[in-house]
């Protein structure tokens, strides 16, 4: 009984810390509660309960569906579904009517025939890749308010008064919806996708500075008390946001100007940056990988490679910093060319100090005579390639970031 | 005109080709239609449209949307919508049995702030991560069924016989569906999960292999005729499908036993497995990024390394190729730690061809009177060293790669 209740109790903790982490959620619970609260009162107000013909309950369920934690996302569904009503319902009378002129015998067969077509098709439309990301809920309430109002078309007298009845209270829970996502502390997507983005960008700083950093050992730099996701496996998040980049930028296409975007704000760019900041993180991730490898380059090529590594990666991370803060002032940075200009230079330190490298290779001579680590099979004077691998490949790995932060330069130049 | 035409003529040649390319999905248009025509009935026979009290509309509304193209996910959406309506219904009877005992003024209050209350938890808890990933669309339902059924009892007589219709009815139409989507050609989420897994193991055998000999310029491996995407640009596909892969194991969880799947086969595996591969491919990203680097490396030193680079590419694509076929048929291979002990000794040759590079870099006397490449301030006989920074890195995520291929070796062992 005890470890239930521990059990219990740390999933309350967690859950607690669902809501602490991010308030917004709870915020969109309550925003939730509220419209369908507002929506219910059509049950009971006599007036407005007969104004639609008792349907009210589409407007509960209009609700329960449309109501998402975007405005973007609860936009694009609510404008879905009230076109798709308005298309589906128009059409289901037309074939209505025709059922209807041609006789009893041939009205179940119209009927069917019709809904099997209609909903066969449609749904095979959904594979179509510009209605799967954004039509896709509209086609399906197509289907569906097209297959009730034309088979209810058999049962119920007045199809018409039944197919309007249906649309005003879509409209009625759809802009309940759509108002109270919009007025309460709205959460924008595109909001959402500007910060994430901007995030991202500061984490793959971090991590790119703090993996040379430990490398060489520069305790100094590394302060334990930073949060944990700043730490410098920041970059793995980079990797893993492809799916929530992609998500916002549909959603955050629906909204209209809030804040510092205005409507037609290129969101598609965003996905384009993140791109190319995950061609960022794929090298970093190799880096981190050739860095924590087995073979240990000798102390005094480390020492040697230090300043110039150092360097390197503290101005390309200064470029990322500089970049994620234009980013999010959506301005342009008058020191980001320079800092640029800057992170070629130490590019440049680092390729001049490789041209000789392997006459670096040497020990200096104090230790040259105790070196006990040189194999017997190497020439006595040469530290063995192998363990200087990982640093070579580091530093070309380093070069191949360089490059790709300079596509990222020119990408979020949008 | 003319501009038009043929812009819709290209829209409905890649309509054509989205169902040539996978027919399954023209099948799966085909059985909503089917599912839709056969709910549909309800409407036009009489005693089974008064046996569920002309709420006969939840049937179609269920089969609308719960229908989905993989078997698992139909289960999931039909399974979470049936419990979910049972225990709202039930709940909402409750509520209904106390609001009707405290007398008429205390009623709506009782069941605006029920539903208040419940809808703003319920909506809260879809944030907790078990809750998203798997009940997701119960809760909706849940929140939907539950204000509902409520609110409706302020003007419904027998709430009850409401509440069972409904309960009826969406297991109708959800039985229907689960039916459908099972026996008509039925796609597994599973069977689909498992040939995405294979298929990108091959994908990556075939990009890692194809851009070691691109590198090399040996041609006659170069068959033009293959596929494009088995050419290798093929990584990144594996790159991009970590959501896919989490999506169908998702789904795949709720299947049944089928083929060579049981019920409780282990398909969080499948996502490890996938993990790993990932991190294969990242390696094969910065590798082809060092390949197609601008400093080239002199002909005399890559001809030196072909072969080295050859055997140990060929030897890990071969492992990987070993793999997928044991994932395919689900056996050990017998083979494979044969395949790995040549992949191992191939590592150890390029790593002791690679211990005595540095001089190596001295060209070989004829060509060293004409090179010209080399820059006056290097010293006269050797090759600057950045001219193969990009072969020494290939080589060392070669390396990597055949440390994470072991990885995968092991992930693939369930």
């Amino acid at each position: 009984i005890l470890g239930l209740k521990l059990r219990l109790l740390g999933l309350v903790e967690k859950i607690w810390k669902l809501g602490v982490d991010d308030p917004r959620r709870v915020v969109h619970g309550l925003k939730v509660g509220i419209s369908l609260t507002l929506v219910s009162l059509f049950y009971y107000m006599r007036p407005l309960y007969d104004g639609v013909g008792g349907t009210a309950m589409w407007a509960v369920m209009t609700v329960v569906v449309v109501f998402e934690f975007t405005v973007g996302a609860t936009l694009s569904k609510g404008l879905n579904r009230g076109m798709a009503t308005l298309l589906a319902g128009s059409l289901a009378i037309g074939i209505h009517w025709i059922a209807n002129q041609l006789g009893d015998q041939a009205d179940p067969i119209i009927r069917s025939t019709a809904v099997f077509l209609l909903a066969s098709v449609a749904t095979f439309s959904r594979f179509i890749p510009i209605v799967k990301t954004r039509f896709d809920y509209g086609v399906s309430i197509f289907i569906l308010t097209f297959s009730l109002v034309s088979v209810s078309g058999y049962r119920v007298e007045e199809l018409v008064v039944f197919a309007r009845h249906r649309l005003y209270t879509i409209a009625i829970g759809g802009s309940v919806c759509m108002l109270i996502s919009m007025l309460i502390c709205p959460n924008w997507a595109g909001g959402d996708l500007h910060q994430l983005i901007t995030r991202n960008m500061e984490k793959l700083a971090c991590s790119l500075e703090r993996c040379v950093s430990e490398y060489f050992e520069d305790s100094e730099c590394l302060d334990p008390k930073e949060e944990p996701c700043q730490g410098f496996q920041g970059y793995k998040c980079v990797l893993n946001s492809k799916a929530t980049e992609e998500t916002l930028a549909n959603f955050a296409r629906w909204e209209p100007a809030h804040g510092c975007f205005s409507f037609r704000h290129p969101w598609k760019q965003y996905i384009k940056i993140g791109t190319v900041m995950r061609h960022c993180a794929y090298c970093v991730e190799a880096l981190e990988a050739s860095i924590n490898s087995d073979n240990k380059a000798p102390e005094f090529i480390k020492k040697h490679f230090r300043e110039v590594f150092m360097r390197l990666s503290s101005h390309s991370s200064n470029v990322l910093r500089e970049l994620a803060a234009a980013t999010k002032t959506m301005r342009k940075s008058s020191n980001l060319d320079l800092l640029v200009e800057e992170m070629k230079m130490a590019v440049g330190e680092l390729q001049s100090s490789l041209r000789y490298f392997p006459h670096q290779l040497i020990p200096p001579p104090i230790e040259a005579t105790e070196d006990k680590r040189a194999p017997a099979h190497a020439p006595p004077t040469h530290v063995p390639f192998m363990e200087v691998l990982p640093l070579v490949t580091a530093a070309s790995l380093l070069i191949e970031i360089v490059v790709r932060i300079e596509g990222l330069v020119d990408a979020v130049d949008e």
